[in-house]
């Protein structure tokens, strides 16, 4: 078959990170007991009362064509959701409701990209952010995020790579850092982005799970929410990874041609599921305090831990389901402290690196097991690396 | 915001071809009594056991990330489905699951088509074609499959379209017109899209809806396995148009190209729904008969009611569920006749001017209404013609 040049360059070539998980879930499934702190997934399932709203809505004949945009109710949910989030006014027009947060990334690159345009990103970095750009024909350009300065991108970087770029990918609160961008990094970002006349592209899938400070969308910013495209998903703030429900938020008029994308590349997402999400969504913050809860406490747990000892350092881990460590006093790299760890200790995790060079001799730790085990994984990592140190 | 080309161009500028189905849709919402012989959903909802079998796998726990593939047993299931059916040895490397059939049409493009790429297409087609093709920023160019000729694309129409082409994407058991390609249909296609090296899509959602003759689908033809995409969905041949779960089948080094696509452009179907589709696929061929069934006694009520009468000619509707009424000796084009048809009988049926030039003259039905309405529409649509002519 003579193959697209855009499907067969997604990868960019080199490896996708996923080596270390790849080799942990083989030792597993050959019999070893591997504590798995790879991956961004609850350890708890799908609330039993969203599953009963989703069949409720099947039987009840929610199980034709959807109507392409979302149904309203979810529609008018995420809109009242997101101007209570940011003050902006938002209606449904400004929503539509996407196959999960991937899809709503995929349609806002595509919106924002014809082949041969540059998207920035900043670095770490999500392991699909330059594979959705490539999917479109655009070029990715990391900006680097210094581990030293927090993770935070800085006005200085961003504006040296943007001369003829067309749009910027943030994400915050962040994975894989768990970096939350406060007011003075999103108005360095939004002073880039003016001045560039980027459209940005808002990852706020984690908006939910901030432990320190506050979630701030750069769509309130001024002059923002006419370039601003915000990605949001159920999937971390529900504990709905597998319902693929999400939703892209911007412009009415952006909106209306990313309707006539969706129309022909997906054709609508399920109407239980939607249903589903809803009443999700219905079930208000406390229910969201609850799925976030777990991560704010081994958080807590893991800084104990990690208290009184020097070879490892706890990156400001202000939100999200993740911790990043830096393990470089032990002179090892990501790679190879993760892949050691692995071996001797049998608990996975993933190397910085995995996320970008700007992450190297680091590792992030996804706080998705339960506590005490989480405890002493933590305990053990941190014996390890004082033992290499 | 300045968006890409590329999303402002995807619906071609024109009519997307839904006026009368819109003003039928809004004649209705304001309180009249209207007919509606539109769109191609089926009259029943999805059976409960399918949605047991949902509800039964998510309460199980199949609410987290599915493998983004598929799950292996749905795409085993697949594989042996499409081996039975094309003869050619299938195994779920073959296969990726896709949010619905629209979503591997999409994925099947990226992977034919970098921006600028020409894809043939024929004419009468499935709205979405063009702005498919469109929306990898490739070049849609239709080849017109002549009304007198049963709406049958020849070679010698396809090898005047195919220089400097990629793709070829075709539709049999076809809509709108319910034609189902014969071997010597195939055998042409084949040879065209070996001597200019095109990669074939093959739209085969109607596989199981075949009313006269067979369905072969031209991955079986020789030399064309290496160069044929097939696409398949659960909507039409299970009743399961909201669930959301299609296929893309092709030669395995394709697939893997294509996975990277779905890896960072959807991030994998919900497992539930795959599960829902693994048990409906259990169901059997019986099932899929009972779904079909209608379709084929409401095409011979059809034929029946026109009979002896010469304002109205069915084309051979030999497969799906629609039929496509030549209606040009009443001297109106389809668009005139649909809506005088609305306003006056209040039956609203698609202009063929929807579908594409090549279907001027047409009205499409779509036989998913009950068997007695359905009869009574299509008696008054012959008397309604015969008034014309």
């Amino acid at each position: 078959m003579r193959l697209s040049n855009t499907i067969t360059t997604i990868t960019g070539g080199g490896s996708d990170g996923w080596d270390l998980f790849i080799k942990a879930r083989k030792m597993i499934s050959e019999g070893h007991d591997i504590t798995e702190l790879t991956i961004g997934e609850h350890d708890i399932k799908t609330d039993t009362r969203i599953l009963e709203a989703m069949h409720t809505a099947a039987l009840g004949g929610a199980t034709g064509y959807a109507m392409v945009p979302g149904i309203d109710d979810l529609r008018n949910a995420v809109a009242t959701r997101l101007a209570a989030r940011t003050g902006v006014p938002t209606t449904l027009d400004n929503v539509l409701i996407t196959a999960g947060g991937q899809a709503a990334l995929f349609a806002a690159f595509r919106a924002a990209l014809d082949e041969g345009d540059t998207a920035l990103y900043i670095n770490p970095y999500y392991a699909t952010y330059p594979g959705t750009i490539r999917s479109v024909g655009g070029v990715p350009k990391a900006v680097t995020a210094e581990a030293d300065n927090g993770f935070l991108p800085t006005f200085e970087a961003l504006d040296a790579a943007a001369a003829g770029a067309k749009a910027l990918l943030i994400n915050s609160p962040n994975n894989p850092t768990g970096a939350v961008y406060g007011r003075d990094t999103l108005e360095a970002i939004a002073a880039v982005a003016i001045k560039h006349d980027l459209i940005v592209i808002s990852d706020e899938v984690y908006d939910t799970q901030v432990w320190e400070g506050e979630h701030i969308s750069i769509r309130s910013l001024e002059g923002m929410n006419e370039r601003t495209f915000v990605v949001g998903s159920m999937s971390k703030s529900h504990a709905m990874t597998g319902s693929r429900v999400g939703w892209l938020v911007g412009p009415d008029e952006a909106m209306s041609h990313v309707l006539n994308l969706l129309t022909n590349t997906n054709y609508g997402v399920a109407g239980f599921t939607q249903r589903a999400a809803l009443f999700a969504l219905g079930l208000g913050e406390a229910f969201e305090d609850e799925i976030g809860a777990p991560f704010q406490r081994r958080r807590a747990l893991a800084q104990k831990a990690l208290e009184g000892q020097n070879a490892i350092r706890l990156s400001q881990p202000s939100g999200a389901m993740y911790l990043m460590l830096d393990i470089r006093a032990t002179g090892l790299s990501g790679d190879d402290f993760a892949d050691k760890l692995l071996m001797e200790r049998h608990i996975a995790v993933m190397p910085g690196e995995s996320f970008g060079d700007a992450a190297a001799g680091h590792v992030r730790i996804a706080m998705t097991i339960p506590d005490a085990p989480f405890e002493a994984a933590i305990k053990e990592i941190a014996a390890f690396a004082a033992n290499l140190a």
